[in-house]
C-alpha cells in the first residue's frame, strides 16, 4: 500500500492532478497495489464557498473522471487509487433535520482502476468548528463502503469520521474488514501529536485492525496542513510514518489476512476489485520519520504557511520594515527559511524617536540572514502631515507607523512584494499596534504566537543554527532587550502593558480558554492585572472595529471571507 | 396578545433587560395577556463566539431570572412574557450525527409569569447558510411546546422552526393549538417582504391557525433587522403589522376559540399558566403599517445599519472624504440622516489631478446637508514620498489614496470620528480601489450596493426631499457626470471598466448568483467582457490576498471575524 502525502492548491485541479499522477508513478514503479492521497486532495482543501458554485463542482467532478482517464493512459490503470475530492453538484437534501438548505456538494473519496471511477464515498461527519464550515457547505453522506482487493477488505472512511465515537469507523468495522482507510485533510495544531496519532492508535486497538491514515501537507491561507501520514496495526504499532510539511511518497507492505469470505452487512456496500494474480517483488520499504520536538515543528509550520502564501498566490518576493526589535527578526528568518534570503526585502524605517540600536540591531539581521536591505528616513515624511493637520500624542505616534504602512506599500506596488506584518499574537490581542500602520500587510506569520513563545522561538532558532555550525541569524540584542514601540521620546511596551510572562498567561487564558473576569481571579491572577488586560482586549475589539464592515443588506452580499482562491478560473 | 420588536445590542444583557420591562409596561398597561419579544432578545444578535463563553452564558440565564424577579416587582408579574436568550453552558451533546461537539449553548425562548421562569423552549432547527453560524455554536433543541393560556393553546416557536416544511410546525400543530408564536431575529434582505409574509401566511392557512410573528430590528455589525413583525390570521388575513427598523410595540386582540380541552400529543409538552380572569378592557387597537417601497426599505436599511454601528460602538461622530462624486455624496447622505448633519465631518482632499467641478461638488453636497467641512490638499504631502520612494505609475496614483486615508484616520485620532469607506459594491468585486487608501475606515455603508443602484438611491433620495419640500441632498452634478478616481489626469472609470450597467449585471451573475463564466456567454453577455470582468475579479481576490491574514498554527488561534461585541464586559 501507499500513502501520497500531497500539497495541493485550492482550487488548480489540473496542477493538483498532475501531483497525484506524478505520486501514482513512483507508488505504481515501488510495486504498490493501492494509492491512498488526501480529503480534497483534487481541489485543495478548504474550498469554502466555491462547493456553492454549480461550474466548480461539475469541473471537480469531470477532473476524476479525467484523473481517472490518464492514468490509465500512462500505465498506471492497475493501480487501485482512492482519491478525495468534492463532487456535485446535487439538489439540495435535507438528510437529517439539520442539514443546511442550500449545500448542494459532497465531500467524497473516488476509488479509480483501470481508467473507471469504481465507487465514491461520501463523508458522514461534516465538522463545523474551529477552523472547519463543512457542515455549511456539504451534504453530509449515510452509506458505508469496503473495497475488496485479493480476498482483503479495505474499509474507506473520511477524517472526522475517524473521530466520532460510535460514528461509521464502529459501523464498518463490523464487517470485519482487514485494513482502515483514512483520507484526510487535517491542519498542523501544536501539540496534535499528541492527541492524533494516540486516536489512530486507540482505533486500530480497538478493532484489531490495521489503520492507514494520509493527510495533505503545505500552507493554503492560513491553515497549515502538517501530513505526518500514518500505518499502525491492530497491536498499536506503527509500521511507517511520513514527515511533517514535505511532499511524501509512504510505502508500507501490508499483507493483511485475508478477510473470511463472510458476507458484509447490508448496510455496508462491498466493491469487489479485481487485481490479478499478486506479482512478485520486493518487499516495499517502510519508513518511519522522526517527529522534532515540539519548537522544531511549530517553527516548520511558521515556515511552511508562509512559503506556501507566497507561492499559491503567485508572488516573487516579500517586504518587511526591520525595527531592530525580536518580532521582525523572527519574522525575517522565518521568510528567510521559506523562500530563500534572497526573496526578502528588509526595510529600516527609522525616525526622529529611534534608538542607535533599533538601527544597528536591524542592519545587523540583514547582514545574518543576507536579505536586501535599505533604509528609508521618516522623518521628512511625517512632518508635512503633522504639521499641515496640527497632529499630537496618540494621533501623531500613529501617524509614524502609517507612513510605514505607506512606504512598505509604495515598495509593494512598485516591485510586487507582499507585506509582512509582524505583529505577534499578544500584540494583536491587546490592541498594541496602529490600524492603518503596523498593522498593514497581506501576511502575518506570527500573528497566533504569543511575545514569550517568538523570544523562546529566537532562542530556538540561534541554537539551530550553531549547532549545524551556521550564523545565528537573529542578533542577541533583539532577545535581550526590552521591547519598544520606539514612537515617542524613551517609551518602552511595559509603560502600557503588564509583563510579558503575565500578560501572555492572561491572554491565552481569556481569549483562548474562554475563562471569565471572576474566573481569571479564582485562579490566582492579580485582580488588578485581570481588569487592565481585559480592557485591553476589550478596547482592542473597538480598535479593530474602526477596520471595515459594512451592512450586508442588498440581498447580493458576498460570501464569507474566502470567496475565489486565485487559483480558480471559472 | 402584544409583539415587542425592541433593539438589542448584543452583550448588553442589563441594557436589553431594560428595553424588554419597558415594553412589558407598555403592553401590561394597554391591557395585554401575554408579550412576545424576539430571538435573543435579551442577549442581542448574533452572538457568535460568545457562545463559546461558559461566563456569559451563566451571566445569560441568570439575567432571564433576574428579568422575571424584576417584572414582579415591577407589577407586571401577571403578563406572560416569552423572551429569546442564549442558554448554558451544557454538556456538549451530539443529539444528531452531526452536531458540533464544541457546542456549549442552546438557542432558547423562556416563559416567563408571576416571577418565575415556567419552561424553556429550545430552537430545533440551526440556520447554517447565508449570514447564519447558529450549526456552529448551538445544541439543537428536541423538545415541543404548547402554553395554555385561558383554555387556549399557544404553540411557541423559534425562526427558522417557521421556514422548514414538515419540522416542528407541522408536528406542534398536530395538538391543535390556536395560535402559534414565533419569536424571530430575521435580517432585512432586498425583496424579503416578498418571502417571510407570504410564508407566515401559507403557514397561516396550511394550518388554520393565527400565526404571530415577532421580529428584533436595529444594526448590529454587518447585519441590519428590519422588524416587520406580523399577525396573521387562519383565513390569511394580516391582523396587525409592525412598521420596519423602528422600535414598536404591537398590539392584537386574538380572542382565540378556546382549543378543545384534548390532550396534545406525549411529544408535546403543555404548559398551563393560570391567569385568572380575563379583565374588562377596551379592545387592543391593531395598527397595520405599511411597507414603503423598495427604494425606501433600502434605504431605511443603510441608514439603519450606520446609525446603530456609530451608536452600538459608542463613536460620536463620523468622518468621510468628499470627493464631488456619487460615492461619498450617498454616503454623506445616508450618515446624515442616520445620525444627523451636526455629528458628519466631511474633508475635501484634492490633488494635483482634481478637476475643479470634484470640489464644487463636494462644495455644494456639504452646503446642501450641512455637514462640517474642511479642505486638506494632499500635493505638500505626497510629494515627499513620492520624491523620496521615486513612486511612479500606479504606484503613485495608489500614494495618493493612502494619504487621504492617513488624514482621515488622523483626524479620527484626534477627534474620535468613525472614517466612512465609500466604496460601492461594484469596486469592491472588480478591485477598483486602493488597499489601505481609499478602503480605509471602519465601516462601508454602501458595499453591498451596485454602482447603478447608488445612483437610482441618489435620485430617490433626492425626489424624497424635494416631494415634502426639503432641499435635495445629492448635487445634481455628482449625478450625472461620468465617475472618475482623478488619480491621473483625465482618467474616468471607463478607461479600466465596461460600462456600469452591463459591469453590474456580470457581478450579480457571477458573484451572487455565482453563474459560471460559460453560464454568463450561454445567457448573451459578450464573450470578450466576461472574461474581463472574472479576470478582474479574480484580481480583485489577488489584491485582497494583501490585506492580513496569517497562519493558524499555534492551537491557540482567536476565534472567527467577530470575537467579543465590545459592549459585553465579562
Amino acid at each position: 500500500m501507499a500513502l501520497g502525502q500531497t500539497n495541493p492548491i485550492v482550487g488548480d485541479l489540473e496542477g493538483n492532478a498532475a501531483r497525484i499522477v506524478d505520486v501514482a508513478r513512483r507508488a505504481h514503479d515501488a510495486g504498490a497495489d493501492l494509492l491512498a492521497v488526501g480529503e480534497m486532495a483534487l481541489s485543495g482543501y478548504p474550498i469554502e464557498d466555491l462547493a456553492a458554485r454549480p461550474s466548480f463542482l461539475r469541473e471537480s467532478a469531470e477532473a476524476v473522471d479525467a484523473l481517472a482517464a490518464r492514468l490509465h493512459e500512462e500505465g498506471l490503470g492497475e493501480l487501485v487509487v482512492v482519491v478525495g475530492h468534492p463532487d456535485g453538484p446535487f439538489e439540495p437534501r435535507l438528510t437529517s433535520s439539520n442539514a443546511s438548505p442550500s449545500a448542494i456538494a459532497q465531500n467524497r473519496a473516488s476509488v479509480i482502476h483501470r481508467g473507471r471511477v469504481l465507487a465514491k464515498y461520501s463523508k458522514h461527519h461534516l465538522p463545523n468548528y474551529s477552523v472547519f464550515d463543512e457542515y455549511r457547505i456539504f451534504i453530509p453522506g449515510d452509506e458505508l463502503m469496503v473495497l475488496r482487493l485479493r480476498g482483503a477488505d479495505v474499509a474507506l472512511i473520511i477524517c472526522e469520521d475517524l473521530w466520532r465515537d460510535g460514528g461509521p469507523v464502529a459501523r464498518v468495522l463490523e464487517s470485519d474488514a482487514s485494513v482502515l482507510l483514512v483520507i484526510n485533510a487535517s491542519p498542523y495544531e501544536r501539540d496534535k501529536d499528541e492527541v492524533r496519532v494516540p486516536l489512530v492508535t486507540r482505533r486500530a486497538l480497538e478493532s484489531d485492525t490495521t489503520v492507514a491514515y494520509v493527510n495533505i501537507v503545505g500552507g493554503q491561507d492560513d491553515l497549515v496542513f502538517d501530513g505526518d501520514s500514518v500505518v499502525v496495526d491492530g497491536k498499536g504499532e506503527i509500521l511507517a510514518r511520513a514527515p511533517q510539511y514535505d511532499e511524501h511518497l509512504l510505502l508500507v507492505d501490508l499483507d493483511p489476512p485475508a478477510t473470511a469470505d463472510h458476507p458484509v452487512p447490508d448496510y455496508v456496500r462491498r466493491v469487489v476489485i479485481d487485481l490479478g494474480e499478486a506479482p512478485e517483488r520486493e518487499p516495499l520499504p517502510a519508513d518511519i520519520a522522526e517527529l522534532p520536538d515540539d519548537r522544531a515543528q511549530l517553527w516548520g509550520a511558521l515556515v511552511t504557511g508562509l512559503r506556501d502564501y507566497v507561492e499559491k498566490n503567485g508572488f516573487r518576493s516579500v517586504a518587511l520594515g526591520l525595527s531592530g526589535g525580536i518580532d521582525s527578526a523572527v519574522c525575517a528568518a522565518i521568510a528567510a527559511d521559506a523562500i530563500g534570503a534572497d526573496r526578502v526585502y528588509g526595510v529600516s524605517m527609522p525616525s526622529r524617536w529611534s534608538s542607535d540600536h533599533s538601527r544597528s540591531d536591524a542592519d545587523d539581521l540583514a547582514e545574518r540572514i543576507g536579505v536586501h536591505y535599505r533604509t528609508e528616513a521618516i522623518a521628512d515624511l511625517v512632518q508635512p502631515v503633522e504639521d499641515q493637520l496640527q497632529l499630537t500624542g496618540l494621533a501623531a505616534e500613529n501617524l509614524q507607523a502609517r507612513i510605514r504602512g505607506i512606504i512598505l506599500m509604495g515598495l509593494s506596488n512598485l516591485d510586487g512584494h507582499l507585506v509582512l506584518t509582524t505583529g505577534n499574537k499578544t500584540e494583536v490581542a491587546v490592541g498594541y499596534s496602529t490600524i492603518y500602520g503596523d498593522s498593514v500587510g497581506g501576511y502575518a506569520p506570527i500573528k497566533d504566537v504569543p511575545k514569550t513563545l517568538v523570544w523562546e522561538l529566537a532562542r530556538w532558532r540561534n541554537e539551530h543554527a550553531a549547532a549545524r555550525g551556521e550564523t545565528p541569524p537573529i542578533p542577541e540584542n533583539s532577545i535581550s532587550k526590552p521591547p519598544s514601540a520606539e514612537l515617542r521620546e524613551g517609551q518602552t511596551d511595559q509603560d502600557s502593558l503588564p509583563d510579558y510572562a503575565v500578560l501572555d498567561e492572561i491572554v491565552e487564558a481569556y481569549v483562548t480558554r474562554k475563562l471569565g473576569r471572576e474566573d481569571l481571579i479564582a485562579a490566582g491572577f492579580d485582580a488588578e492585572v485581570v481588569h487592565d488586560v481585559v480592557k485591553l482586549i476589550d478596547r482592542s475589539e473597538w480598535k479593530r472595529r474602526q477596520s471595515a464592515i459594512g451592512p450586508k443588506v442588498s440581498g447580493m452580499a458576498f460570501g464569507r471571507d474566502r470567496r475565489l482562491p486565485i487559483t480558480y478560473k471559472d
